[in-house]
């Protein structure tokens, strides 16, 4: 019998949102007239930017005709996109053309780009974290079993947590891989120039390669913190970034992302010889990958023209003025809340004595709010809990009168 | 530094279409007045059936408002398709809604499949074949190193010529992953029912599994040529099928694909205990992709519609009259022609002492035509040449009349 990838039986059940449908549903069945406000929810709620819509209605158009009918495109993306995506967001910082591969979605991206590193390398990421930089190195083999701690025992977990004001400490062994989210899911929070030229440092100095995922960039809103790994200097030879179109113009449903391997960052083989990561990664994507949908691309370009930006920009706001409105909320009814600024995501600490799952419970009970308990984005975020800012303003604004008035703490 | 993946330096450059543009840029420089006809391409020319074209514009207008506004969807793909795709083409084969997994691609999925199993399994490939099945097991690490012969060395080839009329033969090792290919991309050749029997009880003797490409079953003519290999007894044991929506519905540019894994398809463990594939796959899925755009999904379960059915029907038979007019010119011509009864590639036997790619040169050269090496397509592929279907019928015309009044044979 065809032998299967024995790694895939070193993970544990996804288990957090199953976990928390139960519990709702549950509450539901017994409390049939309770009004549950999610604010757990990690997707959008607004619609597409109508640039988008306009866009997007023409290139349909252009497919029911033959003489503008689309087939296969390159599968890095069609160059009215990357040109864009260069222009807006990469002005000045050297990203070239052939830098910039297109595709469905940053989950694909950051799921997939492990494939290009040997399995022996270490892998750093930071605790809690989105689950997919764990989930698909455990996938190939990266990280050894799970021990009983909650850990995996090949893998360096950096800790994230108000006692370091959320900036983990760089590792005292050597790590090759290490996954950088920032802003940050689930935290909310950022790192500075300052925090991540250290980074950069240490990679440099350590042959490492940092994976630096930045989905929420388009929510930042403070100067000083930056927008893209490549503002810090340096980064070009050790960094490869994610972006997406998913939280920055609603394209959760839509698909598109786009990743950018500098030329100039470099892995090494068994011999010591040195090897481009854009060369690699492009082979990657030209193999398993046949591009993202043409009618997404024009969707997505037509965020870049000045009336599509100004659209996403209302969006973005309107999310982060729920953010302001849960964070301040949160710190009126006496909680400690984090994140929120440069980040559609609240993280608050639970109460003296009270888990992640306890406040969970505490909160569908007493409140009637969904949101989702820190222990289930790693071991560091017990203690922890997430609330998001892609609700509604009536249901954010109840919600927090609710916790206000009603909460118990 | 950190490691590659060394797997990578095993691959051989993506040779064949860099060259052929090389040299069909080369003929063009020195004979600017020549009128060259490409019948090499892959990819469809047609537009989109009216029916999906509506379907989209309508989700389009739904992603402008909240209230049918459509983010993350589930990664295995909406239930309204998977729906049509069963009651379409899987009506009393037993497929089951969670045995169906929506995908942007055929690409991807026949590349990302080999990830659930084990990287000591024994692939089994039919030469010639699509190259993406041979590439991602190299980069697996699944083939060992590439010989002199053309051949890696750990993979089982499976010749397929006009001597045993395109019908791999049995392996006579134990093979643990068998690709197979039908309607055949490049031969344009089928199995019968009675051949594919022989390899579901093939894989149920040798506990091995099938790898069913079926990315062409809409241009199936004949009868007695199965559709799916679950019309095979016994499959639902032993068989995984893909089928994409890109030759049949013209989705090349727009990205639509699934998967079939039943739940009875088992792999051990190296302890040989068995694990349900469909639940491996299911993991890989959902934890490294996010879902076909919803947009997309619309497009593609508009063809299930009756109008939709007759629209892509009606292409499909537009590029069969091409295949047939180009199958039936070749032979007329003196040639040895194969395909294009149930598949839109022709694949033709070079006169004797001319190679693939001196047939290449030949037909560019003395009747400007465009088409590509067999050799291209592994070792087996040698002294054969693939035309395509694909391109419109003033120009297969035409190109069939220079080949019949003007190519010196």
């Amino acid at each position: 019998m065809a032998l299967i990838n024995e790694n895939y039986l070193k993970l544990p059940g996804s288990y957090l949102f199953a976990e928390i449908a139960r519990r709702v549903s549950t509450f539901k069945a017994e409390n049939p007239s309770a009004d549950i406000i999610r604010l757990g929810i990690g997707d959008v709620t607004q619609p597409l930017a109508p640039a988008s819509i306009k866009a997007m209605h023409d290139a349909v158009d252009e497919m029911a005709n033959q003489a503008t009918f689309r087939g296969y495109g390159p599968e890095q993306g069609y160059d009215f996109l990357i040109e864009k995506i260069i222009e807006t967001n990469y002005k000045s910082l050297g990203v070239e053309m052939d830098e910039v591969f297109v595709s469905d979605g940053s989950k694909s991206d950051v799921g997939n780009i492990q494939e290009i590193f040997g399995v022996n390398n270490t892998v750093a990421i930071t605790d809690p974290v989105y689950p997919v930089y764990l989930d698909t190195n455990v996938m190939a083999g990266r990280t050894g079993t799970l021990q009983n701690n909650g850990t995996f025992e090949q893998v360096v977990y950096l800790p994230c947590n108000a006692e370091n004001s959320f900036t983990p400490a760089l590792p005292t062994n050597k790590v090759d891989m290490i996954y950088l989210c920032c802003p940050n899911n689930p935290t909310g929070t950022t790192l500075s120039k300052k925090e991540l030229k250290k980074w950069v440092d240490y990679a440099k100095s350590n042959d490492s390669i940092i994976l630096f995922d930045a989905a929420y960039a388009a929510y930042i809103t403070e100067a000083d913190v930056p927008r893209s790994i490549y503002e810090i200097e340096g980064s070009r030879d050790v960094a490869i970034e994610f972006r997406s179109f998913s939280k920055t113009a609603g394209f959760t449903g839509t698909r598109c992302a786009y990743t950018v391997v500098p030329k100039t960052v470099m892995g090494k083989d068994s011999e010591g010889k040195e090897h481009s990561l854009n060369q690699l990664w492009n082979r990657r994507h030209t193999t398993k990958f046949n591009g993202t949908p043409y009618i997404v691309q024009r969707g997505a370009a037509a965020i870049y023209t000045p009336e599509g930006q100004a659209q996403i920009k209302a969006t973005v706001d309107y999310y982060m003025t729920n953010a302001k409105i849960i964070r301040e909320g949160l710190i009126t009814a006496g909680l400690q809340a984090f994140g929120g600024v440069n980040a559609p995501y609240i993280w608050l600490k639970t109460p003296e004595g009270i888990d992640s799952w306890g406040f969970f419970d505490k909160l569908l009970k007493e409140v009637h709010i969904v949101g989702t308990p820190g222990a289930g984005f790693g071991p560091s975020g017990e203690g922890y809990f997430r609330l998001t800012a892609f609700g509604n303003r009536e249901n954010t604004e109840k919600a927090i009168e609710r916790i206000k008035t009603k909460l118990i703490l």
